[in-house]
């Protein structure tokens, strides 16, 4: 997109004139739309520009482009990040960076090795262009919104179709306007805007939609600060969240060298929205989300006063710049509580760099703070495990039950303010009570950043004639057989609402090692909720899973879809199904089905006997109500997916069917 | 000791006339003695000044000290560190953590959490004082030599014993006298005279035996080089190393800003040693320790061209100021190769303060360097396990197989000028080759270091009141029974020479965590060895291991006594053993036997059946044959213990006595 002008994003009104008065949302996916039409839940296809991979999902996201038989990606710019695995407790981590590393070298990808930070961060500093949009392997993806970058999160295997140049497939969302006034008053911030939006729709309220922030009020929140929106945006269950590109845009892009990527992109004035919402900044205050979900949100003087054993500013969300300065300002010359431990995780080397050369590193350092190496860490439950009992504050943007490492963990979100004012205190403590010590420091972000590039390793002619190296726990994805003319499955679990990927696939040092094994992984497939899941499917064969509303939230992971696979689960049927989770069923061919009759929830019980009588048929005849026998008793469900989709769950899954037809 | 001068180390000869110049090993113990003569072999009782406890060790060692049922601790200074578990991958670290916090309050010890660095270096910069002696759970207290205090490896219950104001016992040590003459060359530093020694006597060639180094060479060595010496003498299996305490200790004291700590102390002129030797310090060339034993050392340039995956500096050795600054100048305006990762691991927070305000950081931050937090880290396998069939280049004091983590490693141990030029080109290095591309950076010490000790918990009378907090991990102590009037044992494994403690009890971020909880660990000894090892103990009771020479070398872990314990090893036969390794044995009541016909350990095999007949009868006799039926076949084996070891072997173990008779 060389020379591409504000003009792609001007494009005039359709035949029927709906987007005369465009919002940014819709211009952006004008401009890169390829299949479909800009019809809220219509399926359509866009170009995407940017893809990016971390270690986590990119191990087998890279296996899954490498079976497409491609010579390198097809994408503008695609890059690989390794900030998950970082601790490297055994070999396989290393084995997993150095697979990633050559593979990269081998395909045209950009390589950010351990250390360089977290990918959201990094590549809104180094790579991230206004008006594209970036495909990630990592749900906290749409944090490019802090530079009107359209990120959106998907399964490995979206990813690597991306890389692979096929357009990336999903139904079109819906936009919710949200029109900032005012500014934030003294320690209140960006953390705390998100957690309002979180308080009002909790994780489910904005599934299926772009939240488009616009208004006056934005022109007060610089790049970083909405970063931090559009990254926590995901737990609201959107499917991205976007800025306008102004100057605060441009003084990022030029404090990182990189002014003459910046365009301007607004919505149009008049533009309209399919739902709206205001959020005056002025009115806002301290904001906590309490155990065990983002969406718990109340206001932090409500939980005043429990004691906080320890703290983390950093990781996914609220590492840049100012969130570490502004802790490091708040506790400098001062000391943690004796028993609040303080743990800072830089979003970035570059980060990092920075906040030391501006004498934060010290003041944080003095302060009796641990600083942890630019990475994921303690938010995917790499370390930084609580103690028994122990409350944990977290800038971080999840506190899924035992997400942290720690089985009935007690994870507080909240905003970097809030964890120093709890490092000190040493008990919950809203931030504006620190105003009667001293003022708020308001931290002005550098004109220009320090700029390290030396790490990021960059594809060249040279490289692609790199051996790809494989470690011997790297193995190639399992074989899966085509959709049976009728399935019959056992039900060999039922869960409630809210399901999130961590507790069908969890994370942790112990299991995120194994993210390149599928059988190996398996074994922990549901752990948090029954240990025995995986011993049960292998004895009963073919077998299904029962979930409540908003089954799948979270993490983007596709092993949540391709390890319950392996073990022979080819159908779920649940309330509602979150968006990434939903995609990646698809790809896996399990089928996807929602009750027509929510009752009929309570009907199904862990040993029901499902038999889907035909549905090879129906579901290539392209029906919606798929019958579903339960032990004899008839019910309907509906299969809500695209034809796309449903080809991929004839096929047993998208590469089944990529390979058989491209 | 307040009020000290030199004249307690300068009590003028015995009756017998032996110690009319005396070395100044003999003076500090000689200082100490409270039981026994200083005559090699002899036991002895010294009074202990100080006692260390890191979190691995400490955690047992804490449980024990509450067994004996005392108020507080009673020597001058105790210090508990936590420095080997800060990974925190679940809720066990945290708790240990919390537990050894609330216990070092309550029992009068100073504290030094997780980030405050590794306890050798900390106690050094903040506590150590010259001619005292230090008792610490950890093999590498010898560190301490740095400021010419003894620093003594033991068990945890040895410590234990020691805080509760008990004398140490040990086999009064030769000393070998190192004379130093001349001054290292350009790229040649105090981990290549370390590895000159190891290269010279190998990993048993000092055992029984105290390292004192004297002469003109001892002046060019600043106290952090003396502790890199002190700290990795361990490997010769010495009991400790010593340096005189001369105007480089006192100016590294003064620049600690605790000039008056400092006292001179040295050998009498003409002071004779038991053994000597002599390094011309000009005529050293950089060294490496090859996998898998640090005594397996080369020059560097003969195993030059090796790529290096991974290169680390820092952690328990070589984690000093200059250690790290020579590093960072050495990579100043350069960049790490790209298929080498680079670790920085700083032995304190301290440290990496200092190396922080001298620029040291940045630069290495703007090389690629990966910044750890200061701790213990991959020295002990939590973390930095390298890839597999990659090499690794570690500053640290241990290569024994897979204590990186990963089976199979190629750790190679080598100076911070190696690795640096490792770093560099991708491939080992003789570091005197960079001298073509750059003059040798010579770091100065700083005069006055940055000093913070704000992050210390120090023990207060208000202290004293605090709640232990006992995490669900953390078990009691198992009992154990006394020694049977004949025992009967079925050989359930028989190892070859030079076994570790690392391959008896494994440590590592999966099984470190385990080490409060006796009957969870007891499933890992042996494992790299014998996965079923635990198994077949469990199925057959009572039970024996055959050893080899040098048995149970390397970290001082009394698990590797305690868990086999649990698991009915009641007695084992080498053909020698290791010194804390022995006494860790006698303290949990297995019998340490070594072979009076070597041959004999031809003649025994895994399912041979012992009888041991009336051995209790005869321990209690001061027998020292010790006769053994070997499948019927008698053979005779040697029990070279004190009296005291005798009276805890007969009562099942030294808790068991003290409880008994205290």
């Amino acid at each position: 997109m060389a020379g591409r002008t504000r003009k792609d994003f001007d494009k005039g009104p359709d035949e029927k004139g709906v987007y005369l008065a465009k919002n940014l949302t819709c211009k952006i996916l004008q401009a890169h739309l390829v299949e479909g039409e800009l019809v809220a839940g219509q399926e359509i296809g866009i170009k995407i520009d940017h893809t990016l991979l971390q270690d986590a999902t990119g191990t087998m996201a890279m296996l899954e482009f490498e079976t497409l038989g491609l010579d390198s990606v097809k994408v503008e710019l695609a890059a690989q990040y390794v900030d998950h695995n970082i601790l490297q407790t055994d070999f396989k981590n290393a084995d997993d960076h150095k697979y990633l590393q050559t593979a990269a070298a081998r395909y045209g990808i950009y390589f950010s090795p351990a250390g360089n930070g977290v990918s959201h961060q990094v590549h809104m500093e180094r790579f991230g262009v206004p008006g594209k949009i970036i495909l990630g392997a990592d749900s906290h993806t749409p944090g490019a919104a802090g530079i009107s970058m359209l990120g959106i999160g998907a399964g490995g295997l979206d990813i690597a179709m991306a890389m692979a140049g096929h357009p990336y497939y999903m139904p079109c969302p819906k936009v919710l306007g949200v029109r900032l006034t005012g500014e934030l008053p003294d320690w209140v911030s960006a953390k705390d805007v998100i957690l309002e939006m979180l308080r009002r729709y909790d994780v489910k309220g904005c599934v299926g939609k772009v939240v488009e922030y616009y208004g006056p009020g934005v022109r007060s929140l610089s790049a970083t600060d909405r970063e931090t929106i559009g990254n926590m945006g995901t737990e609201l269950g959107a499917t991205s969240s976007i800025f306008p590109s102004d100057d605060n845009t441009r003084a990022y892009l030029k404090a990182q060298g990189r002014a003459a990527s910046w365009i301007p992109l607004a919505a149009d004035e008049g533009a309209q929205y399919d739902e709206y919402t205001e959020i005056d900044l002025s009115t806002l205050q301290p904001l906590i989300a309490c155990p065990s979900s983002p969406g718990n949100v109340v206001p932090v003087r409500e939980v005043a006063g429990i004691k906080a054993h320890q703290v983390i500013v950093g990781s996914s969300v609220n590492s840049s710049f100012r969130d570490l300065m502004v802790v490091a300002k708040i506790v400098e010359g001062r000391h943690r509580h004796p028993e609040t431990s303080l743990h800072v995780n830089p979003g970035s080397r570059q980060v990092l760099e920075n906040v030391a050369a501006q004498g934060g590193l010290m003041a944080l350092l003095m302060a009796g703070a641990r600083i942890h190496e630019p990475g994921c860490l303690g938010c995917i439950g790499m370390g930084q495990a609580p103690g028994t009992g122990e409350v944990s504050l977290r800038t971080m943007p999840r506190n899924f039950p035992g997400r942290s490492g720690t089985k009935g963990d007690q994870v507080y979100l909240c905003s970097p303010e809030t964890v120093a004012a709890a490092a000190l205190k040493g008990v919950i403590t809203d931030p504006r009570d620190l105003g009667k010590e001293m003022p708020y420091p308001r931290i002005k972000d550098p004109e220009q950043y320090l700029i390290d590039e030396g790490s990021f390793i960059a594809p060249s002619p040279q490289s692609r004639t790199t051996e790809v190296i494989r470690g011997p726990n790297i193995k190639p994805l399992p074989d899966m057989d085509e959709l049976p003319a009728t399935l019959e499955a056992e039900v060999v679990l039922k869960v409630k609402d809210n399901i999130s990927t961590d507790e069908i696939m969890p994370a942790g040092n112990k299991i995120l090692p194994l993210r390149s094994n599928i059988e190996a992984i398996s074994e922990f497939v549901f752990s948090p909720i029954d240990p025995n899941f995986h011993r049960e499917c292998k004895e009963r064969g073919t077998v299904a899973v029962i979930g409540g509303e908003n089954y799948g939230q979270g993490s983007s992971r596709e092993h949540a879809s391709l390890a319950p696979r392996y073990l022979g689960v080819r159908v779920k049927i649940a309330k509602s199904f979150a968006r990434i989770h939903k995609a990646n069923l698809c790809n896996f061919g399990i089928l996807p089905l929602v009750f027509e009759n929510q009752g009929d929830y309570d009907a199904i019980q862990k040993g029901s006997k499902l038999v889907l009588r035909d549905v090879k048929k129906r579901i290539a005849e392209g029906a919606v109500e798929i019958p579903v026998e339960v032990d004899g008793r008839a019910i309907t469900t509906r299969l809500e997916v695209s034809d796309r989709q449903r080809q991929h769950l004839l096929a047993g899954g998208a590469l089944n069917y990529v390979r058989r037809t491209c």
